[in-house]
């Protein structure tokens, strides 16, 4: 094989221990935030049939599916049949309409899991990353839009991110907008996603940018954004209209919620933050790190998209954790991890080799993470290997402390050593 | 959409809530257990470049890898330039291969994912299916191969299956048993797929395939497996070479470890027991239930496999549950399971929300999965969604408990309740 060959293929990873070990433990942590929350894993398989995924994404999204050929006699035919999963929306929709019978009415769920999209590979870019996401189908009350963000707060809390905010915004408000200063349903969405640059171009990039957009009168707009008070004057002018009177009122409830919910969490109203995505309906959200530009979180309520999706009428609130961009921020922790057993049993001799497996044994049962020396090298190659294997402490009972009826632990991180009982060596590593 | 559109694709399934969280239950048990024996988590993309599958796994097991077509203008040629990973055994060469000079010299390393095989579909046969291996790569010490057979025991046990046989065999004494019983070098390996067959077909139906090997003369080894001391007279008669001598030390070592290692498995030395795959070159083993027809879990020592599949010289131990299959087993435990939260928070009405969600932010820091109403329906209303949430409990604070500073705490399994305070209520559903 040549060296290239051993890579995985571009844009996917292999998880060496450390790695791995860290993501599985800040999983754990989300998936238990999420379950004390009321929300349940829900799977779907690693791919779809094509005709699922196909016109869901936009001609830019589609090009970036991974297709699978079809088998036995049909390969020659060049043609696909299946694609891997390109987000966990599309097929979670398919999956929901095809089970809802069997579903609560109210259903709260969760799903971490792999996506595969065919991007140009670049830093934080990947062709297999995970996507984590929480949704609450069944539902219109406000409160759940309430309970999806605190999650997603909670969760970020409890892997150790504490210096975020919450944007949030209302596609209600946004539409009150458009009419409020009559901009035309030709230019409402491009203007839409001219305004979410405004934190890569700022204003001035924007105005440029609005500039060229046909037919579009956007000075009432730009002259309030750019004043200082751009959120009263725009909450003035929207809540003149039905539709901005209850985004408004949603939005403040929304707000009220979460001082509840989520005391520790920064809330923010941005009347200036779109969120990409044209499916939402009601609230928006953003969740940003001071560390980090661009989002860490985010979602909002859509509840049409079930209707285009799978043809079910169904109202959704979900969002999002960017858990690869969280794993990234959280990178510093992984240093701090071992990857190895705590404790590694060395073996005096070959006649010692029983007595060592049966320490082992209870050390397991205790809960403690051990192994056995395999080398059959003398304690120095024994101790070198628990070294290199990354151990914290190595167990050691030469023929004098036999007879003394003890043991001597050494911690190998510390380099210090202390004669013990058996059962004092179980404590002090259990404890 | 269609219904049959709303399905998963043939041979893979949508896990609802009930069963995913059981499958997650029994996984972490799992790798629990393999952390505590000092195995390290490990993990490859779902998909490698088509060169590192193709070649490995036979005629027949080729035909049913899922290959990725090629994407951008490439797509239009047909060709696949991908494939989805058929086991973790080919792609875990390759990782380890590239990898090597930053892993331990001794790497105990486990995985539980997800492969795929175009396989027809039926009763227990899936296309997307896990696998969950152990190795142990860089110790030829047969206490490597307990450790593999022991961990994998244990995760058994602590699943919750008790009722197993571990079954022993070494290839070493397959091997001695060639010359031993004169089967010469090109009958060899037609008469170990045939043995193999034993459990199946019977002794007679062996007898008969034997007969139709070309050039086998087994008059001899089927005198002895038809006596009724074949283990002793297998014995015997291979101990006479230097190679069935190995074997049999090695064989009679490992089951004195798995004595001390795993007490409560009941172990058997079984020379007919032979394991498909002809990669095996020491010990190798296959774990059977009474309830299963079939091995629950399987493996051996590979010592050579390394060279074959990624070009690393490596002595290799490894082990793999059939974790479908035990899931299977286990069916019943999962109906024990709720996948609900465990309380529901009712709102007696408006005003009363801000209480009820400092209710819930408390339970919740308790770490008690618990959720509010969103009905917003009166109380009767309210305990209706409760139960279809399959909650186990409902905490209600009506104007006269808030009054008396206590809620009422119902128990929805059982339909009876009881007023507390609020401390009381958290203590009974925590504790």
């Amino acid at each position: 094989m040549t060296k290239t060959s051993l890579l995985p293929p571009s844009g996917t990873r292999d998880f060496l221990p450390q790695e791995a070990a860290h993501r599985l433990n800040i999983f754990r942590k989300i998936q238990n935030v999420f379950a004390r929350h009321g929300f349940a894993p829900f799977d779907t398989p690693a791919f779809e049939r094509i005709e699922t995924l196909m016109g869901k994404y936009g001609e830019e999204g589609e090009k970036l599916i991974f297709k699978i050929l079809k088998r036995g006699e049909k390969a020659a035919t060049g043609e696909a049949d299946y694609a891997l999963r390109y987000d966990l929306t599309v097929p979670t929709m398919r999956a929901y309409a095809g089970n809802r019978h069997q579903l609560p009415p109210l259903f709260k769920r969760y799903q971490m899991a792999p996506v595969w999209r065919a991007d140009r590979p670049g830093k934080g870019r990947f062709r297999e990353f995970y996507q984590c996401d929480v949704d609450i189908f069944g539902s219109k009350n406000i409160l759940a839009d309430a309970e999806v963000i605190s999650t997603l707060g909670m969760a970020l809390h409890e892997v150790g991110l504490k210096d975020f905010t919450v944007n949030l915004n209302s596609r209600k408000l946004l539409k009150a907008m458009m009419e409020a200063y009559k901009i035309g349903s030709g230019q409402s969405q491009k203007l839409l996603i001219t305004l979410d640059k405004m934190d890569k171009i700022g204003i001035e990039g924007v105005e440029k940018e609005l500039a060229k957009i046909e037919g579009l009168d956007a000075t009432d707009l730009l002259a309030d954004i750019k004043s200082d008070d751009y959120n009263q004057r725009f909450l003035d002018r929207v809540t003149q209209l039905e539709e901005g009177r209850v985004g408004d009122v949603e939005t403040r409830e929304l707000i009220a919620h979460l001082k509840i919910l989520a005391p520790h969490m920064n809330v923010v109203f941005d009347p200036l933050m779109v969120r990409g995505l044209d499916y939402y309906t009601g609230s928006i959200f953003e969740i940003t790190s001071s560390n980090f530009k661009g989002s860490i979180a985010a979602g909002g309520r859509y509840d049409d998209l079930g209707k285009g999706l799978a043809n079910v009428d169904v109202p959704v609130c979900g969002g999002s954790l960017g858990i690869e961009r969280i794993l990234m921020l959280l990178e510093d922790q992984k240093a701090e991890q071992t990857h190895g057993p705590s404790l590694y049993v060395t073996c005096w001799d070959q006649e010692a080799q029983a007595d060592a497996m049966q320490f082992l044994v209870a050390l397991r049962e205790a809960g403690i993470s051990a192994e056995i020396d395999m080398t059959g090298d003398r304690l120095g190659g024994q101790l070198k290997m628990a070294d290199k294997r990354n151990c914290t402490y190595a167990l050691i009972q030469g023929p004098d402390e036999k007879l003394a009826g003890e043991v001597v632990l050494k911690n190998l991180k510390e380099g210090t050593q202390e004669k013990m009982t058996f059962e004092g060596a179980l404590k002090k590593v259990g404890g």
